[in-house]
Parts: structure tokens; C-alpha cells; sequence
């Protein structure tokens, strides 16, 4: 038997999610692994609040020193959430010599090549399973099974409050606004949605993923990233008649020597594995030069699922504390790649725009669009839908084209007399 | 760098996937692991085969000492299939303190104590990712990321064949018959499938998953196992009806301190994640006390997919080869636990019956059906699809029951004269 001793940094939800974790199942890792894991101190400020769980009151500490300098602790897990002081505990602590477990994306998104630096250099290992897909375990696949492959794209969906959202607009019909609240209500969305309605919490995550498969460092802010507050019913309803659903999609490949990504809303073929993925599920879809098309579906959030993830990366340093060995001090997090990022490449989109209602129009339309080398793949006009300045939607889906190119000839669309408005633009995922 | 030489047993699919994947991605492994992997020698019993692949000629051997006796062959690949010589191999290579990685279902379900116990005696791994459902890394996952949960239930379509034929009954109406041919000629299933569509090989892949997640050891031929051959086109469509989908499911489940399972078509509610899950493709749903839900999706079969999972095994032990660690030596597979293994469990079923066309036959039904305790959960007759000899089909789903007491209650109904057949039983998965 093995015994290796933690600490907490940080008691919410995920905190007490990862000590649940391991009261339930310490039993199980002990007969199964012979690691004791045992948390011995709780970096907790607030001691007095009731967490709902049963904490014995001596393991909590007021003072984030104690827990990353005490000679005793192997691991520190860092469960306090954004950048700043996360960061700066997690470098002390690996100063100190710990090894540390996270479940902070955002942290990891900003600093993540200064830590894993600071990680090899001192010779320990720096683990985040939670930090994409809560539960899901991922990032382990990618980095001990799956890495008999090179990896050639990555599709997620990577946030449970915008796809709780967008599932319930589109098998209810509810209104954005109104179901927000509704996620609210149930814990599902923060008072303050912006990060997960803008796409700034996937932008994060898929930059972390992007590290582990391509060995790339984009910057979330250096991601083309649209979040969902744009999506209204009649796209939802034009995407179900394209047999499509609309998802918000991290997206990334590599095309020989260069890597594009971009987070944004996309159709998304009912018939793909991900168009199945619901309410508050995240899945992530990764294609292998060798194992080919790959999803893992779970939940990616919650105390018990993130408490598992954690938990899981906790059980792997412990496996591995003493050993020393070259390979299992590799970084995860790798930055050495020679693949450019070149930002979100050619796509193909869906556009729905309001024009008169008189003949020539889809004509006039096409020729500009030919001359931008951008191509019709389907079209809908219907007529009977007509808004009230009695213009009609007309909808196209475009094949391939820059994302540019597409909004230059948008532009000059839009200058026609007879087109009211551009209504929506929104990727196509093929 | 560390140099890992393994020597594989039979260049069939499986082999040539491996060497395939080695041979694409080994730059990339020796990369981000620092450990250089090496097929020295490949027994090869007719070297003048075409296998479809540039091997040089010199690392077959037709000898199978000349492999798990070589001083220099650390790793033992098993891709030979069946039960027997493979069994016999593997455990002479474990002898000679080779570590084993193998895709051999049939031979783990069948002697894995044995071979489990020979490998820990011996101070060697025993690893077989590409065992169940392919490229997906499911068995990494349960015994590492995943080790921070208990399981209680798995549910999986771990059989691509089955699962492709009942994708082209349901979507395309097409018939049993007519797709077997087709999935034989696109090398979809085999030129003897009896494995395959009586559910053999799931029951393989279902007893190897119990051993890992449960502890028990159920030989397969005692797992209740039901092939897809009299699934037919009217159950396809009462399913649909029902808004179910049919798909051959290996089910198992702990209850306390009693474990059951068995594998059998199934209906599956179309929301469920397993019901998306189409052509050849695999997936694996299981459900852990703190992950919750998840599922593991991809390809179950074919030569790269298999490779990726063969090699990725290689990788794991060439990590841990020179470590000599309790805990990578402790067995995956294990038959320690005191769980009571009870068969099929208590299940819902959907009866399907050919009655006359004259009232109060429910009601006679509902009653007999009653006395042993079964209720009625759905009803459907359709009188508009009138059989031949003029009797109606009466399609019900009933509440759960086990299967013994189910047959009872038919073999009664039978008896009665204005029912002609029981035309189908099926379990339903709720």
C-alpha cells in the first residue's frame, strides 16, 4: 500500500464534488491500485458556510502557504476557478515541488505553457482532465491510449448550459431568453452567462485541446469564437428542413502544415454522432490517422462528474509519484509543433437573407456570388412566410468559402435595393 | 530513449492494422513519449502471402519460439485469434517473462483467469484494449481515468456486423438475408457469421467487460445470449411505433451484491444515446457512481482501428516496462469479488401475438397476464394488418418480469384457442 496525501485549494461546487468523490469510492482505488489517496488539508476561507457535505473541520486551512509548502502533501488540487491568484498558487506549489491536478480551463487557456514549463523544469507532473468535458475522460485517451495516432480534427461540444439551451429551442420551441432563465433556475447557468453564452468558456477548452493534439499554443482571445445569443426559432426551424440541428461547435483540424479552429454555432447534420448530443451532455468527436472517427459523450459538468475527473488525474500521479520516469514527466500541454495557425479557414455556411419578393432576384444573387467563386450547394424561398415589409426569407447554403471572401460578397448583396437585410450567418458543419 | 522490441503472432487483419499503425505514427510516438517501438519479428506461417503491405521479409519467422523465446522481445503481440494455440502462446510467452498484448476475445473470455493469474505470477502485463470494441479505448478508460468510480451498469453494441445489418433493416426496410450477403461481400461479416449474429461474440466481449468493471467471472456460454436472425421487418416498424429502435445490446448490471446481464436484441428508446449509434460502429454506455453517465464511440473493427488499440497497449507497457511498479503489474482483469452472478435479471419485453379478430380478448389476455403479475405498460392492435389465416397481431410492451415467468404466462396464453402465435418476444431496454 501507498499512501499519498492532497490538498484542496478551493471547497464549491467541484471541491466538494472531488472529496464526495473519493469518500465514496476510496475504497474501491485502494483495493484496486493499493494508493491510498487521502485529502489532508482544505484550503477553505469561508469555514463557516455549509457546504452540504460532512468535512471534518480540522482539515480546513485559512492560509494557501500551509497547504503548498507542507512537506507532507504530494498534490495539490487547484479547485478555486479563474486566472488569478489560481495561477500563481499553482506555480508555487510546483515550485514547492508538488505535483498539481486543476479543473480551471481558464487558468490553464492563459498560462498554460508558463505552468507546464515550470512543471518539467521541476520535475513534476501537471494534470487537468476536468479542464475539458468534466467527467469525459478525454485528455487521457488523447495522451496514453489514443497516442498510437495523429490526430486530424477535433469537433466538441464542450459546454452544457448553451447546449441545454439550444436543445430545448429546438425540441420545444422555447425562446432563448426564456429557457436562460430556466437554466438559471436549475443551476445549469451562472447568474452572469457571459462565458458560457459567448463561447469564451469552449474557446478556452479548445485551446487546451489544441495543445494536447497539434501541439499548438493559440489563445483563446486568438480564436474566432461567436456564442449563441444570435440563434432565434426560424433559423433552428430552416436548419431541421436542411436535416440539420444547430449546435455550438468547438472546431479544429489540421490541413498539412497548418491549423485552423473557431468556436461558433453550426448546422450540423442530423445523422452525425454529435447532432445526438443533449441538454446538458458534452461530447467530444476526435478523427485519428489510425483509429479513425472516435466520440466521448458524458457530462461536463457537476460536482460527481468534474469530483471523477479530478479524482481520475489525482489516481494517476499517485500511480506514478515515485517513480521518476522520463515518460510520465513528459508535459501534456505541448507547445513545440511547427503547424501555423492560420484562424478559421474555408467553410461552408448557411445564409438567410430577406429580399423583395419578384422574379430575378435569386439570378442577380447567384452571378454575384459566382464572382466571388462562392457556390450555391441548396436553396429554400419561402414565400409563405413573408415579414411584415412583405419581403420573403430566402436561404441559401453556400459550399466552401472564406469566411471573408463571404462577407465581402455579403456586402455587396446587401447594397442591392431589393435585399432588405442579411438575417443570419451561420457555419456549416460537413 | 527507450527501445521497446515486440514480436507479433499472425499478419492476418489485425497484424497487418498494427504494423500499418506503428509504420504511420511510430515518429510521432517516439516524440511525445521518448520510447522507440520496434516490430522485430512477426511469425508468419506463409511468408508468400500478399498482405497488402511492404513488410521486409527478413523479421518473419515460422517459428513461434523463435518470438516468446527471443531474449530481445519484450513484448508478445497475439493477433492469431481463437482459442487455442493462442491460449497456449500467450501463456508460454508470460513464462518466458514476455509482457502480452492480444485482440483475442474469445481466448480472454475463455481462460483470462488463467492467463491473468500466470501474468501476475510472473511479474508481467496483460494488456487487450482492441479485445472489445475495437479502436475505442474503453478497457484504458475503465482501469485508469475512470478507476475514481463504481460501476453499475454497462450497455454496449459492441458488435459491428449485427450492428450494420440492423442499421439497413431499419433504414432502408432491407431484409435480414439480403444485407448478410452485402455486409459479407463489403468484408463487413465473415463467409461463416454464426459468431457474429448469434451473439457469441458479444457474449465474449460482455463476459471480458464484467471481469473489469465487476469483478466476476461469467464464462460466456453461461451469459443468456440471442442473436439478431429472427428479427424481422413488423418488429422494426411496431419499434419505430413505440419510438424504439431494435439493436443486438450486451446489458449487465449490479444490484446490490447480485450482478445480471445478457445479450439480446433489444428495443432502445430513440433518445437514448445508443440508438444513434448506426452502420458499423460500436459504443459503450456505462454509468459510474460519480462520472454518471457516458459513452465511448467508434469503430469496433477493422485494421487500423484495431491497430491503434494494439498499439496503444504497446505503449502503455513499454511506459511502464523497466518500472517494476505493484500497481502497473496489478491485473485488469479480476475475479475477486463477491458479487453473485444471477442471469438475465428482471427486464421489460415487447410480445408480439397473432389473436382472432373478436372482442374481449385483451381483456381474457390482461387478466391471464395479471394472475402472474405482469402489467401492461403499451397496447397497439392493428386490425388493418390482417395475416393470412385472418388473425390480427396484438404488439404489447409489459412492465419488468423475468423472462421465466414471462414464457409461463405465454405458454398459457398459447394454450387458448384465439390465439394462433407468438409471433415475438423482445427485451426492452428502459
Amino acid at each position: 500500500m501507498k499512501t499519498v496525501n492532497a490538498g484542496i485549494l478551493g471547497i464549491g461546487n467541484v471541491g466538494t464534488g472531488t472529496y464526495r468523490t473519493l469518500q465514496l469510492n476510496r475504497e474501491k482505488i485502494l483495493e484496486s491500485t493499493g494508493i491510498d489517496l487521502r485529502i489532508t488539508k482544505i484550503l477553505n476561507r469561508h469555514p463557516e458556510k455549509d457546504r452540504g457535505i460532512a468535512i471534518d473541520k480540522s482539515v480546513y486551512v485559512q492560509d494557501v502557504d500551509s497547504i503548498i509548502k507542507d512537506p507532507n502533501i504530494d498534490i495539490v488540487v487547484e479547485l478555486i476557478g479563474g486566472i488569478e491568484p489560481a495561477t500563481t498558487y499553482m506555480a508555487e506549489a510546483i515550485k514547492n515541488g508538488k505535483h498539481v491536478v486543476t479543473a480551471n480551463k481558464a487558468a490553464l487557456a492563459a498560462n498554460g505553457e508558463m505552468l507546464q514549463k515550470l512543471a518539467t523544469e521541476n520535475h513534476v507532473m501537471l494534470r487537468f482532465e476536468a479542464s475539458v468535458g468534466g467527467g469525459i475522460p478525454i485528455i487521457n485517451a488523447l495522451t496514453s491510449a489514443l497516442l498510437s495516432n495523429d490526430f486530424t480534427e477535433v469537433l466538441g461540444i464542450l459546454n452544457g448550459t448553451t447546449n441545454y439551451i439550444l436543445t430545448k429551442m429546438t425540441d420545444f420551441q422555447q425562446k432563448y431568453a426564456d429557457v436562460l432563465k430556466e437554466a438559471q433556475a436549475k443551476g445549469f447557468a451562472e447568474a452572469d452567462p457571459t462565458s458560457d453564452v459567448e463561447g469564451i468558456d469552449v474557446a478556452n477548452k479548445l485551446s487546451i485541446l489544441m495543445s494536447l493534439i497539434f501541439g499548438v499554443n493559440v489563445p483563446p482571445e486568438e480564436i474566432p469564437t461567436q456564442g449563441i445569443t444570435n440563434i432565434n426559432q426560424v433559423d433552428i426551424d430552416y436548419a431541421n428542413r436542411f436535416g440539420c440541428k444547430i449546435k455550438l461547435l468547438a472546431a479544429a483540424k489540421k490541413i498539412g502544415d497548418k491549423v485552423e479552429c473557431d468556436v461558433q454555432p453550426a448546422l450540423i447534420d442530423v445523422n452525425h454522432p454529435l447532432a445526438s448530443v443533449n441538454n446538458e451532455f458534452n461530447a467530444i468527436f476526435v478523427r485519428g490517422n489510425a483509429v479513425d472517427d472516435i466520440m466521448f459523450y458524458g457530462k461536463g459538468a457537476g460536482p460527481l462528474p468534474t469530483g471523477s475527473a479530478v479524482v481520475g488525474d489525482m489516481i494517476s500521479i499517485a500511480r506514478n509519484i515515485d517513480k521518476d520516469s522520463a515518460y510520465d514527466m513528459k508535459p501534456l500541454l505541448r507547445y513545440d509543433s511547427d503547424l501555423e495557425y492560420v484562424g478559421e479557414g474555408v467553410n461552408q455556411y448557411y445564409v438567410r437573407l430577406s429580399v423583395d419578393d419578384r422574379p430575378g432576384i435569386l439570378g442577380n444573387i447567384s452571378s454575384t456570388l459566382g464572382r466571388y467563386g462562392i457556390g450555391i450547394e441548396s436553396m429554400m424561398q419561402s414565400i409563405q412566410s413573408r415579414n411584415e415589409d412583405e419581403s420573403v426569407p430566402l436561404v441559401f447554403i453556400f459550399y466552401e468559402t472564406s469566411r471573408e471572401v463571404l462577407d465581402e460578397a455579403l456586402q455587396e448583396i446587401t447594397n442591392r435595393s431589393f435585399v432588405k437585410s442579411v438575417d443570419s450567418v451561420i457555419r456549416v458543419q460537413k
